[in-house]
């Protein structure tokens, strides 16, 4: 199954793995790594057993027991190589500590265990995580429930949107916080300010996040609690059915009125009045006129909730105006959002055109981003009661992720999954010295670069790499540059080379690069 | 507790949470987050129960009991306020969804739960995951065991440091690669290629990466598993105490020749003739010089695989001198390396000087780096037996991340948690609009820019805020200013003040960014 992934001889084999930093993620590290999956029978020929090494001796160890019987793991090995090499050795590791605990000889290394006995234990570590029932299992080095392995390509999408949301978030003062097993995604303001400044700071936040994301044109819907329980209120809703309501509310998105006024009446239990009065309001969305409107609203004028809601709102716009992001926005009497704790202003944006093709089943995202006032929340856990007002906002990176891959794939894009600027080729034998010299020239003065790691490699083949993985620029060496003291540089798009003095050619390369 | 990291009135308080995205650790998202610690007793003064709000209404809502009992959740809220409140969020989440799970009502939300009712289940929440010994302890909402939180100040160290191995990763045309649950900080090179050279590429990115660090001067210990296996063969070291003996010799860093001397003799039983041969090999170091000599070594030059290693580590040599950093290469007989699967050249960075002041007790740290060839690794799991050669290395990076902290600490210095180039600062009242005009000016141009969420701040306030936050830029506007359309630019540090059109005033900004 390794070979599937591109065969030794082959150009992908020389690919390079580097495996990412970001978080160590070594907190589920042990056997509980080791998870089985059920499989469809491993045929008899692919078994390992048939391939176990027969140059394998034994060399016993100190008090080893070596079984004589073959090996039979049956390992299935998933996915693409780098994955591959990751998880072996880490199996590896595993398997010398499970022997290192068993014998208590805490010296014993690889080299002590017979091929046949490692393969043992390496099943037992495996089976370990065996459910009762599971008699004769194949088994996969799989990653933890709930998790996923990411390709290169898949990690290269995820880097560049979370590097500009990062980016926005510091570029509005945002400090880092790592703190494992919660979903953080998000910017969160808090302590006692003058109202609605931190709150129209979210919002210009969530605005440059879906501009520079470049997912098509969005909206964020803007309502505020208190005008929703206000609205409840003055339609003669019962403050125990102000939530259920809202819930039925908040699917306005999905369902026609018609729809969830039937829900509203038959499964909530309103007067079909009261319903009719709700839909009134919640089918107005519009500007900051709309908010000017809803101060005239004879009914919910007079309700402080939701006036307190609407000056808010009204102070809100005015900032909106002045960060140059109004026209993003809309008051919506029909947001709800589904999380509790929400006390004030709330808000959630949605993408107003699939990014498909025309043609092309439209997609259904719902919200990437979404957030509010929760004033209420860390004071509720207060030994001493104190409040600690928060706005916050959470960017649904997954859905993100998962929008603009599909929309990749959608349009045929390919991801360059290294970043590598610069081939190092020659056309003759005998040139890897003259390769070496030149590419850790070029490494020194910090610029991105491969060769092939072959003594004499046809220089064809060194092309079709560079086309293969995208990279932009070659550079030539041969027996005529080096005597005459140039290198030569040729663009992989255009074809054309030129010849450049041996001294320039780290600044013409970062000339040429900086202007791409 | 909230209140101990800086009051609500303190400029503290206006800190912005950003919470950082590397990595969607929510692989560890439910109850078990919440780890039950035994502390001590919480004293009764500051106990939740006498905090429980009087206003806390109990509206019932569909179906649902309300305790009448007063809120007694000992939640115990640890360090800063950021971790407090995604940890509340968290926790929040967790209580409302169990009270949906137990009454079946989908549609419960926070506001229909009294306080207290939501006071039980956060107790049962957080409960279930108690011994059975432990009656009546006092919570905190943990992290997941084998984690823990990061600080900003922690974010920051290792953000830059891994942003240096993952640049310098790139440089060598690595691809990104997510596998969760393992210890990522790798880069391999798997395929079948001419001898040497991604060896040597191995380790010129150890070199990089700890010039790049500034650790202070390093160095790197080659040597090769056959050198090792032969010298044992030809000093008479049985085989089965090859790897035995290659522990007892890894020690030699931090134990004397004679103490290790003594533990292969009397502990691993070794005749003391042989340990005084290997005693002679293992003390000797050098660079490509000791290579050539060990080629003339009488009993050395006998053994195949000795020889072999020689060879290619006389290669590997030639190109290290090629890449520049053979001077940082230490041929070493006594690196013998723990981990097991290496099967060729192995090599272990080392930190040569205590980056601690004189006077302070030296750090030790061991290495920071290692690697090897591993070529038999990925075969013995490969159903066909076919081998994928590989070589790579680790970079220890949670180790160069406590070197740094510690130096840090020892020095004194102070790390910026934020990343604010700009502060929009005004000396006059009702110029909250004019602030935040110009800020989203400078957030659209990519500008880091914070200010005081303040209708009315004080000019001094407003200054000190950027000194304690290590602001380096000011951009002041009052209505003199705003008369005749120029912006003064203050430099915090030289407290040197500027008046610029308000056209050019981004261009400035960046022209004095790029600078610094």
């Amino acid at each position: 199954m390794l070979r599937d992934s591109g065969g030794a001889q082959s150009l992908r084999s020389s690919v390079v793995l580097g495996l990412h930093l970001y978080s160590s993620q070594h907190l589920c590290w042990g056997p509980t790594c080791l998870i089985p999956r059920p499989l469809a029978p491993v045929p008899e020929s692919r078994r390992p057993a048939a391939a176990c090494p027969s140059s394998d001796s034994c060399p016993g160890g100190p008090g080893l027991p070596c079984s004589a019987s073959s090996c039979d793991l049956p390992v299935l090995l998933p996915q693409g190589r780098s994955t591959v090499i990751a998880r072996v050795k880490s199996l590896c590791s595993l398997v010398i500590q499970r022997v290192r605990d068993v014998t208590g000889i805490a010296s014993v290394q690889r080299s002590h265990i017979s091929h046949s006995f490692f393969c043992q234990v390496a099943k037992a570590v495996l089976t370990s995580q065996l459910k009762p029932h599971q008699d004769k299992p194949n088994f996969i080095i799989k990653t933890p429930k709930g998790t996923r392995d990411l390709s290169p390509q898949q990690m290269v999408v995820r880097e560049k949107i979370l590097d500009l949301v990062v980016s926005c978030f510091k570029r509005h003062g945002a400090k880092g916080l790592d703190t494992p097993a919660f979903e953080l995604k998000d910017f969160d303001i808090a302590g006692q300010f003058d109202p609605m400044i931190p709150d129209a700071e979210c919002l210009k936040i969530m605005c440059e996040i879906l501009s520079g994301l470049q997912l098509g044109d969005f909206l964020i819907k803007v309502n505020d609690r208190r005008i929703m329980d206000g609205m409840f209120a003055v339609c003669g809703v019962p403050e125990s059915k102000f939530r259920a309501v809202g819930s039925s509310i908040d699917k306005l998105d999905k369902m026609s009125w018609k729809d969830v006024r039937h829900e509203m009446v038959a499964k909530k239990g309103l007067a079909p009045e009261v319903a009719d009065q709700i839909g009134d309001y919640v089918q107005c969305h519009g500007g900051v006129t709309l908010v000017e409107q809803m101060f005239q609203d004879p009914r919910l004028s007079q309700n402080k909730q939701a006036l307190e809601g609407l000056e808010d709102l009204k102070l809100l716009f005015e900032y909106l105006t002045l960060f140059g992001i109004s026209e993003k926005i809309s008051f919506d009497l029909s947001l709800a959002r589904g999380l509790d704790y929400y006390t004030g202003v709330i808000y959630e944006a949605i993408l107003l055109q699939s990014p498909a093709q025309a043609g092309e089943e439209p997609l259904s995202v719902g919200s990437v981003a979404a957030g509010g006032r929760y004033d209420g929340l860390v004071g509720m856990f207060d030994p001493k009661g104190h409040s600690v007002p928060c706005v916050g906002l959470s960017i649904g990176v997954e859905r993100i992720f998962s929008i603009v891959e599909q929309r990749m794939k959608t349009l045929g894009e390919s991801v360059r999954t290294t970043e590598t600027q610069v081939f190092v080729a020659t056309p003759q034998k005998n040139f890897l010295q003259e390769r070496l010299k030149l590419i850790a020239e070029l490494w020194d003065a910090g610029i991105k670069a491969e060769m092939l790691y072959k003594n004499n490699p046809k220089l064809l083949t060194q092309l079709h790499y560079c086309e293969n993985m995208g990279i932009p620029l070659v550079v030539i060496i041969g027996e005529q540059e080096l005597k005459e003291g140039v290198i030569k540089l040729r663009s992989v798009a255009s074809r054309e080379e030129v010849a450049i003095k041996r001294e320039n050619l780290v600044a013409e390369i970062q000339k040429r690069l900086s202007k791409s």
